[in-house]
């Protein structure tokens, strides 16, 4: 195991009815005058925004808002959003909606505290600074909730690039299961593989002797193989939806990854789908891991295998290791297919001519590569797009 | 799944050497004057004590010191280390040792800044204010690095009793699994047990569908399955140490008990064991939990099963679940002899006369009970007590 430090102070409130004490933890947080930022119109029709309002209202606590976050955060309203704080004197950000809100809040919360483009936060600068974060979450899938991270597409050539940073882990968070029961079947599910992709970055790593996180990994993969149908079948079963929701937080604060080399090359891969065609990045994630799987699972068949029978309950193949491993590939696809994922190009309405365009996007040149389960180069990254037609 | 909050707000530092950041982390906590409360001469043989006192030197921060702290720490030396604090105006604590040390740490802690006598908080009143504490482990066991809570043993009367509050929580916690390599196989596997003891804690619960956090349970109790035979085997195993080191602190901060009921009556019926004859917290759990579970399986006996299968890798019976839950109950008692615990009285060295007595200071007269999976009242606790002979 690798040295490591861990630290995921955000307060988490859970359950029914908690949206309702928003305005309490603003105030626990220091919070005087917030920045209610979300989406489209769900959290309006709902009645969640109100019901935030009103608990705001309650604590005696000011508030601007700004809506029009979409899928794939861009970096326009960020810029919108950091001259509004200033502006109005905003000391807190909440945001209400999914992991496309909370990473534009994040990246307004750190501009505003940031003489320079917030945007350089995204070409590798750590934010040390910021606003303090709060989340109302409305789907699971992104972590962000639990996470120092963010990621922004800026307009300018569709860049989708990530930033982290202590400083915009939310100060807390409030999960209600019960505000993902309205979600689209399809949202939902990209949202469950967005999890299972977290566990997976994670669980592929090239450091030995892990098994407490090999093994946090695969509580949280086994959690989505059961409940995720279940959700899929009855959107209002409160249980798997708690569950999931849980699962999604633990899957991303990196308590399951810390001590190993992440890998991460999926995710990479996969931003140049979802910039390019705008989809969901769980579906992008759908098409992408199985056919990175498939690519590099020659450089460590064993760790394939187990998981194959740790989490998709294949047989092990004692004289061929190597069909085990295949073998938990393909139920992943299953799975994926079962919940209405698509798993290739054609079923997420991506194109073949595109490949070069997203390969050269990602920028990794001649000589530059992706991830460290086994390096890739552009060459690879192409043949990976190629196995996922 | 319940309504619930999670903080775990703890700053954790784990790997080799890390204690040379104990100064480090203290001043970025805030610590200008330390008390460093340590046990008996362990930490000053190795060198330990002097690491750590050069880091704090490093940093310019001035300390006193406070040793002596006993296996089930002792209120005496609490007061004695108040007094000590007020008087030399010390700012920060710093816990250098097992959970002992840690525990007198956080009394010391809430002590220094209540006004009454600190006992009260071990009976009952919640700890809202105390000095900030660190801790640099040296045994992974009670989980304190990482948990709010303290358990200390009155002289008068031996009453082994515990306190809570947020404000204990460690501000960082430095986890060198180096520095548990040296500790007697006993001690380790005493530790080991505790940490699977806290996950039982949580595991056993009336509360339905909680699917994430059962199979975290499970992941910890999998990673000491295969983990601490190897420590006993070889105590020099680094990883092994590793991986049992992060469990310990996963199994306590409670990320794996949230939005379920717990049930603690083990640990409570435990107390009276170690208050009286001073043994080891984890050897008499070693004891106890086994007995406990005979006693109450049948109150649900497809969650005995349940583990049975997911943990000790029975098979399933089908046709009589309960054949199943009872073989992982014997597999668990197995797994404790193997690693050289006690698992009865006899070879614990407690005496059958002394059942009334440990009866009576658990304190439920006639009506009381203890644990909420199947609460418990006097006579069944004689009975647990009986049954473990």
């Amino acid at each position: 195991m690798n040295n490591f430090t861990f630290y995921s102070p955000t307060y988490f409130v859970f359950g029914k009815n908690t949206e309702n004490q928003a305005g309490h933890y603003v105030k626990r947080f220091g919070g005087s005058k917030v920045l209610i930022h979300f989406g489209g119109g769900s959290v309006v029709r709902s009645g969640l925004l109100d019901r935030v309002k009103a608990s705001l209202e309650k604590e005696n606590i000011k508030y601007v808002e700004l809506g029009g976050v979409q899928p794939n955060p861009r970096s326009g309203l960020v810029y919108k959003g950091i001259d509004l704080c200033k502006q109005e004197g905003v000391d807190f950000i909440l945001a209400v909606g999914g992991g496309s809100a909370i990473d534009s809040a994040k990246a307004i919360a750190a501009g505003v505290k940031y003489d320079g483009d917030f945007w350089d936060f995204y070409e590798g600068k750590v934010i040390e600074d910021a606003l303090p974060v709060g989340t109302v979450l409305t789907i699971a899938a992104a972590g962000s909730e639990g996470s120092g991270d963010s990621v922004i597409t800026k307009e300018e050539g569709m860049l989708k690039r990530g930033a982290s940073g202590e400083a915009i882990r939310p100060k807390f968070s409030i999960l209600n299961p019960e505000l993902t029961q309205t979600l689209p079947a399809y949202q939902t599910a990209a949202g469950a593989t967005d999890i299972m992709a977290h566990v997976l970055e994670r669980y592929f790593t090239n450091t030995q002797e892990v098994e407490v996180t090999d093994r946090l990994c695969e509580a949280i993969l086994l959690t989505m193989v059961k409940e995720v149908p279940r959700v899929i079948a009855d959107p209002n079963n409160y249980d798997a939806r708690a569950n999931i929701m849980w699962a999604g937080m633990v899957a991303h604060n990196n308590l399951v990854g810390v001590g190993r080399e992440q890998d991460w090359a999926s995710h990479n891969i996969e931003h140049e789908l979802s910039a390019l065609y705008d989809v969901a990045h769980g579906a992008g994630l759908a098409v992408i891991f199985p056919a990175w799987m498939t690519y590099v699972y020659k450089h460590d068949v064993n760790r394939f295998a187990q998981i194959a029978v740790r989490v998709w309950g294949c047989q092990m193949n004692f004289a061929n290791p190597e069909v085990t491993a295949l073998e938990g590939i393909e139920r992943f696809k299953q799975f994926l297919t079962s919940i209405g994922m698509p798993i290739n190009f054609k079923e997420l309405g991506a194109k073949e001519e595109d490949i070069p365009v997203m390969v050269e996007k990602l920028g990794l040149g001649t000589e530059g590569t992706l991830g460290s389960f086994l390096p890739l180069k552009s060459k690879d990254v192409e043949q990976i797009y190629r196995l996922a037609l």
